[in-house]
């Protein structure tokens, strides 16, 4: 039996990576030095030297294998990153292999806001429940769904594109081409435009907007009152459709959590008789940025 | 090994059942005489006369058991159901543990749209698929949920309520408490009720609103694209969130399958960008009425 996977989370600006034990345990994380933007074979690289990195902490001990989460769609079978506005030259490069070839070890990928979502269900906030749904609120909002103890894929791998939910059919136009898609309502980048057009300022953060809400500002409040009736929307359709016993909230919009809890519940008993019936747990995750991490290094443990 | 498995159908007015053979083939086939109002003992008592009737019809054959889809919601470890607005004296009756003792033989409940989802992929339009979502548009909308082959039940037994989904966060109210549950646009109740706003006339079904259409009435056409729409938006977030290969529509609405599927595929593709990269099959169901004696026979071969 193994002892320890590494989990490497490919996302945003740089990446990372961390050893974990069997158990759950962070034994060791570093951050890569290369931008994710420097092209294709300087992340390759930087990946390898920082997973082995992470190896060489370790002597004596051994590896189940790497997981990768990735901001992007995976071909899960060809090991095969499609669709990551990030990583535009990964699309259809056999990356899997090419990380495995030059490691020797078993690496699998994921879409990082699976990732996530598992790391949460393994070490986080749902380590006692075997069905959760995980929504991370950041520029979008991605999504995460756990069944069973596993991830839900789809057949292609693009489950859980939750953030793409219509909660406003006639609403803002999102990128996806859809119209109302609830992380126009919902995200950190939603709350910025919308403090924009309450002229709240030209380039205040969510936290800004946070702060001037905490302080009294009630267009600042009225923002995250949109956001949490915008989630309740999202969460009433989700607890029908799913009658999980746990939908967990993170990224760094839940800093504001405290602002958009309560519209949030009350729209979600307002538009759920399952939840008025048995409420499940609606938290927030526990893991913050590294439950990508912790989900990309249990992959390799569920096949182990 | 078994033979063959009893499934029952204590929904609408009366009940029904089938004796199915492992291999699927419908042996026979009765209906209960008792009306499923007059009562839980006079039902109970039916629904044993039907079964014991169905296995006196096979000498010799061997039973796996028997399933009931109900019209509620199912306490799967108690064997009980709960919230069944056609048979309110079964509300926390022990009523699988009843018909067991009665018949000695093994019972399954389940509720009537997920054995009909289960029934589409036994041996129906979901054969060859492990994940399906059967939406049956009747007097509301029911909804299955197959993951892997097995019924998605969630943690009490609720999972599936689809015809509740938020389509229209100001919309009409429903039943549930919600505003705009897709229910209220696109099940045969609607189309009737729409007729009735558009002065078709007043107590039209929705196969006389289809014969209308048909015969080239506009405002009847209007409403089979209103029910598009609806089914359309429904289905956009749906395939956004699960990535299944098929989703099903059944019920006595699809008899107007012709005018509401432009409409339904056009608002899918518009509104997931999942749809318009890998378009999964969104179909008629096979079985009609009786998927859910599939479904619901199907039960105990999945045990056994």
């Amino acid at each position: 039996m193994s002892d320890y996977a590494i989990g490497v989370d490919l996302g945003g600006t740089n990446l990372r990576a961390a050893a974990i034990s069997r158990d759950g345990k962070m034994l060791n994380k570093i951050a890569g030095s290369t931008p994710v933007g420097a092209g294709r074979n300087a992340v390759i690289s930087d990946m390898v030297v920082s997973i082995e990195k992470l190896q060489a902490g370790l002597p004596g001990q051994k590896l189940a294998g790497v997981g990768v989460g990735v901001p992007g769609f995976i071909l899960m079978d060809k090991g095969i990153v499609v669709g990551a506005p990030n990583l535009p030259e990964f699309d259809n490069y056999p990356v899997r292999d090419e990380i495995e070839r030059r490691l020797g070890a078993k690496v699998i990928l994921e879409n990082d806001a699976n990732a996530a979502a598992l790391g949460e269900k393994w070490m986080g906030a749902g380590r006692d429940v075997n069905d959760l749904i995980l929504l991370t609120l950041g520029t979008g909002i991605g999504g995460g769904i756990i069944i069973n103890g596993n991830i839900l894929r789809g057949y292609l791998g693009m489950a859980g594109e939750i953030g793409h939910t219509t909660i406003s059919p006639n609403g803002y136009p999102c990128g996806c081409g859809n119209t109302g898609c609830v992380e126009k309502y919902a995200s950190a980048t939603a709350v910025s435009a919308m403090a924009r057009l309450m002229n709240l300022g030209h380039d205040l953060s969510s936290e800004d907007v946070f702060h001037l809400a905490k302080g009294g500002n009630q267009r600042a409040q009225a923002i995250f009152e949109c956001v949490g009736i915008a989630l309740g929307t999202l969460l009433a359709s989700l607890i029908n459709t799913f009658n999980f016993p746990l939908y967990l909230l993170g990224g760094g919009m839940t800093a504001a959590w405290e602002l958009f809890e309560p519209p949030m519940l009350a729209e979600a008993s307002r538009r759920s008789f399952i939840y008025r019936k048995n409420s499940p747990r609606i938290e927030r995750a526990a893991l913050g940025g590294d439950a990508g991490l912790f989900g990309a290094a249990y992959l390799p443990f569920q096949l182990d």
